[in-house]
């Protein structure tokens, strides 16, 4: 693989049934990336390394997933030049995922996180990879072509309903 | 003014005193933007052009405001390949803001909009920084420097905190 | 079956399993009805057609259902001059429902959305019947007819309730 | 005035202020109304009255604004085979407008109301207009005419918002 | 069975497994009751009927179960002089019960509702119990029996949760 | 004053600008009061008392206000077996009004807490006489009464709303 | 066992399940404790009595779990002078558990109860640990040893995760 | 001032307004104390080393106030082996307080923040004193007095509240 531009990172290996998705989405626009389990709350030392030094190795956007009261995100905004995309991860102990979305949305002034929906890893492979297509002509091509694809597939769907109710 | 890389649109001329600090952020880290007052309720047609054919002019990052059931960042990520930054606005009709916030995060699976907090028009301007930033080193080491700062302006409220408790 | 006066569109067909019961009551009011899958964020172009020609092609009423982020009544309702009738559906990803409720129900002044309950497409069925009706006094009497029919169903309720305790 | 088309009932003469925007809205279309202050819960025999018998003198649409435990939509609703429109209002004794929304959107299956958003009355009145356009083309036209008139109106607010950050 | 002296009505037949609670409990303190499906929306005559002629046949206080946008407590309340006991039903269509609670709660003034908590059939049949309690010294005194046997429930409990953890 | 039958009891004496709703509408009701600020937290020995003598000199309900973490009413529904009716106070310290109604509306299985609105000590004010009144047919009368003159003041403002739009 | 420095009641013995954590980790430190069922509302008695008197036998820390309106932890709160843990329980009555929490959480001025997240036992086991090592060194050198510990297990599913995508 | 054994420590100067409470608090029990400001966002190598040391300079309790999403008392939890307890802070751009209670309480096992009322600085205070006092004579005696003082307070409420209504 060759060098990683986009990094993902979770709070808990349990959040990777959920952040696959990123990982999926960014095959899928074939933008090499590295992931990693930090904790904000249980590995500090490493999250500061982490947030610390990703630029500097070529990290171009950091992918964060984390649950409950997550601070992943913003920690890692707080530490790093890079655009962090925040993803709100509904684990067991949220309260029906309120904490983690308002956790990783609300940040403060100068200190923005990019979030995305609930559990959304999917989405944030996808911004991820439009940030990286902003300035990659051939990214911003193959997301017009992911877009024309979904728009297909609804297609398809509408027709399927279509024969169903007409025939 | 140069070539604008950010586009800043709003559903309405009142969102316009949320929408300043957007403004006032890329000014500050002076990337040329665009601004415009475009409503996907009311301008359904105007949103439809401006989202299909602003990256076709060199517009990297769209940051859209909107308020209660907001669906103009939405729309306009539906319709872009570019990444869309979107701001809840607490509007005058809003429930307390929860339905500017779910109206924009929540977006479905293949159209993410980059959700930054209710209000936090400041925060999508140093978002749309540092998404530009992430291939351009300059905007990358200014970023380093904006974060300094905001580290000093802390510091200097630090002392004159402990000024005021400890003589 | 004769010229559709009731268009019945959805998100994704994953709806269709709480939007049948829109159908259902249109073919109970014997109200003659098109159906097809329409996505703001997905086929944009498609939604967009839809909602401007419509009324064109004899449809009094559209019915839109959709979960989330749910923009496609909203913007049906900012594209076309006729009632737009919107179902909040509680999708997978939906934060218990409030999302899909909020995003249609909350809609800005001079573009109104009819919403109904959540995941009621039943109720969006009979309301698109009523307001066919307003203007259609054998609608109008079916309706009569309906209510009385509910009202004998719980008058059976009743009954058996009734028995059970009483004997 | 003509014979009413539409009835505008409200719980209390102080949701008047909120509701005087639907009475403005339907004299902007020209359709003749009726108003009144009808309390489901001090006035119930003349709420049972009032909804048994509107659609007997002509009544087409009814409009029906409430604050807190709003029952009045619904409860006229129960009585009459006309569509509802509700209008939650944010009355003083409401939990920021929560108990107003979902008292009037969530009712049963059977029993529609039309739920526009939070004191939207204006959009309680455009969405009657439409209804009684539904059947009549002259108000059909009119609703195309005031979409394209707020589309002209965000226009100006367009240009005012691109002259003062360009001149 | 003597004359009834508590009145339990739900809107549903649905709301039996959640009521059954509020029987039995009436049946525990020996507190003759009458039980109906009532519905607020479905059957609002004999709701009306229901609600102005309870207490001339000797009910001292109705308990009125219903979910979603319940309005049979609070319609009832507004005919009827007795003290009503409302019972917020999670049933299907709810959003998580803050629709049932809300519309029950949330009178306005003039017209108390007594609320309970979400689905607490029992308590409704032992506040009636106390209601009634309030003038009958001997369903008093059961209440104290009542209150007294709770206590060595809990010393049982208390009992063996020490045994497990101290041998 | 004769002897008192209802207990009116805040936790704090800032609840009286709210509670002396209660105190006005026993008075229109003729029913004789006691007053006392008791606070389960700051005055717990207190409260006890209270809770567990209120009967015995006569007192037939007790009303409860308290804001926050508002545990009066469900303390001192376990101590008293008389009818409890819990008034939630939106205090300066509360959520809007949230914590002082969930913990007051929702207490365990054997000691309910008839809820009135947030804020409405008026509505306990009748509820207690309707209590009062299901054993003492003078008070059931002016509860008529009472009903009947609310339906008389929504008449006269109806006459002036429709005064104002038909002359 | 030693004398118990560490008390941990609950509301009822079907929050042992959730409470069993807490035992769990206080046994991890060492730390000696005894447990009980106490309810604020079927054993008011004995809860004033333990809340008075567990400061007196050498108890240092209460820890005190609830569910629905749980007034368990604020009512120990107010009558002992030791720091009391809240635990807010999900219970079966809970709505979501947003009741156990507020009405554990917002205490009045005067009278805190130190609050962990929804059904988190094991955090209160810890901060129970933490408040008693704040002056013994032993059990503030196991609380280094304890989260030297999670750091490692941490690194331990970092490197699976690691392993499962690079290989 | 002898040594700190309290730290209290805010994201923001204007958080101060809402923290002094704690001081207040703090001096009249007696116990000194340290304050500054560390944020979590802005100056998080402070933050870092604050909560690393603050232990070995005979700190015993943190009192850690934030707002919006709140980071500090969950991050200084992660750094520390003391108590940490934290204040949410409804800070202006916050959710109506929401966002501060939850980023703060909800925190993920392991690492415990003994979390008070929103804005509820005092109880801060008392609960560090509580902290302290568990292992110091001379503060739990403290501690009674002033429940004793608060309920000298109460009472003296009580005598004006009797004293309007009874003279």
């Amino acid at each position: 693989m060759s060098k990683a531009l986009v990094g993902i990172i979770m709070g808990s290996d349990s959040d990777l049934k959920v952040m696959q998705a990123a990982v999926d989405q960014l095959a899928f626009f074939n933008i090499p990336f590295e992931i990693d389990v930090v904790s904000a709350h249980r590995t500090p030392e490493k999250m500061f390394d982490y947030a610390k030094n990703a630029h500097k190795r070529g990290i171009k956007v950091i992918i964060a997933g984390a649950g409950g009261a997550a601070h992943l995100p913003g920690m890692v905004a707080s530490l790093s030049p890079l655009p962090i995309i925040g993803v709100p991860v509904k684990s067991s102990n949220s309260i029906d995922g309120w904490d983690s979305v308002l956790s990783i949305l609300q940040m403060p002034n100068g200190v923005p996180v990019a979030t995305v929906a609930l559990n959304a890893a999917k989405n944030a492979g996808i911004l991820a990879a439009q940030i990286i297509g902003s300035s990659d002509n051939s990214i911003l091509k193959k997301m017009e072509v992911f877009k024309e694809k979904m728009k297909q597939e609804v297609e398809k769907k509408s027709k399927n309903v279509q024969q169903k109710f007409n025939s």
